[in-house]
Formats: C-alpha cells, structure tokens, sequence
C-alpha cells in the first residue's frame, strides 16, 4: 500500500488543503472537517504508518510531545475542560484513514462521541499468562 | 489534591501491587483490573499529573515513545489486530482515576467498549474562527 495515498499523507505533502492548526518538523494538527463536537482535532505524525504500532519510537514520541500543548490550545478556544483523546486501529476498531492519527474530541453536551463502557474483571490466573505473554513479546 | 494518593499513584511508589509489563524511568504500564477486553493495558507516565493536558512535554513524549512497543506486543500476546488507544481526561469524559492514564484496548467480538460515532459537519466559518482561537492558544 502506498502511504502517500491517503488523504492525510496529500495533507501533509500540501497536495490538498487542510483546516491547520498546528505543525512542527514531524507533527501536523488540524481540524476534523466531520467532528463530533466543536474543536475536534486531528494530530497526525508525519511519518507515514498506517497503524500506531508501524509507527517508530521517535515519530511517536513527537507527537506525543506535543499533545499537552494542542490539547490545552484546543480546550482553551472551545471553552471546555473535559475530552477524549482516542486513535482507532484497523477498520474493526474504527479507523478509516489508514494514516494513524489522534483524536483529540473536546467534551460538550451535544458531542456525536458515545462510549459504551461494561468492564470485565482480570481473573489472577489470566493475568499471569497475560504478563508472560505480554512480556515476552516486549523481550522480541 | 495531592495526586500522590491516587491509586495509580501508589502503584508507581511501589506501596500497591499492580500487574506490571513495562517500566521505564518515565513510564509504567500494567493490566486493567476491569478489563474491556482481554490484554486490556493501561500506560501512565510517572510524573504526576491528573490530566493530560498537564503533563510536562517530555514526560508525554516519554509516553508516546513506548505506545508503539507496547501496542506491538498487547497484540501479539492476545491475538488481536486492531484496537483503540484511549485517554479519558475530566469526569464528563470518563476519567476516574485522577492520574492521567492512556488505555490500550484491544477489539474483540466481546469488547466491553462500544463507540457511537456521530459526525457533524465543519463549516468554512467557523473554522476560520476555530483556526484563529486555537492558533491564538497555542501562541500564549
């Protein structure tokens, strides 16, 4: 798949506009054109990865740097105080742009954002095996 | 508020356990002990702040820099391909814990964690007005 394809790699190459907010060497930020609430944002690396896990450690960390900032930019313009930050990987999870991206989506009354929430519980002998396996795959 | 007491808090000083996969100078992760869904991992920085957007630049940074891994290696160990990455900042948000934590949440068929999605749509003008009011914020 060819990365510089999608929409937000055009963005990012400034082959179509956007609605920018913010950019660095590494990071782009700019609104969502269908957002859930007012303000909804989109901070995308640079770095072509279609999925946060492609992603390299540096180009994740630039953009992790810079979400305190956007996020309180975001806040303050809008008015809120509360928000979801959220990035949706693979098309069974929500992702539709196969650039990764996050979405920073200000809290208000009328935000088109839901969350169902029905949490399990974490048995002891399946965190056991979950910590092995999990830390395996950190040790590859 | 003394954000020390939070339980996650208590977790990073060592005074409660907690289902341990990574540690850094910076950054814990462990198991959700209400899980929306098997592998259920929640990433936090050591450095005490209650919300996102209070984070310091390089202890977000820190963050970010391990997502990649860690969302690698939640995947391999449960199976899955696709996810969602999560911060719930404010309590209108979802946030219960009062130390700013990102959720890894793998999708399953028996995901606890629903989503609606409700898109609006951006009109030119106040995105000119959104542009201005954030790009504003960002300068202060």
């Amino acid at each position: 798949m060819d990365l510089s394809t999608t929409i937000f790699g055009k963005m990012i190459d400034g082959e179509i506009p956007c609605h920018r907010l913010y950019e660095d060497e590494q990071v782009l930020a700019f609104l969502d054109i269908g957002p859930l609430s007012r303000g909804h944002t989109l901070v995308i690396p640079k770095e072509r990865a279609a999925r946060l896990h492609e992603l390299s450690d540096d180009a994740a960390a630039a953009v992790g740097r810079v979400l305190p900032r956007l996020c309180r930019a975001v806040m303050t313009a809008v008015g809120a105080e509360s928000y979801n930050l959220l990035v949706n990987t693979g098309e069974s999870a929500g992702q539709v742009v196969m650039h990764t991206h996050f979405h920073i989506i200000p809290k208000s009354s009328d935000s088109g954002f839901m969350m169902g929430w029905n949490a399990g519980k974490l048995s002891d002998d399946d965190a056991k095996k979950l910590i092995a396996d999990i830390t395996a795959a950190l040790a590859e």
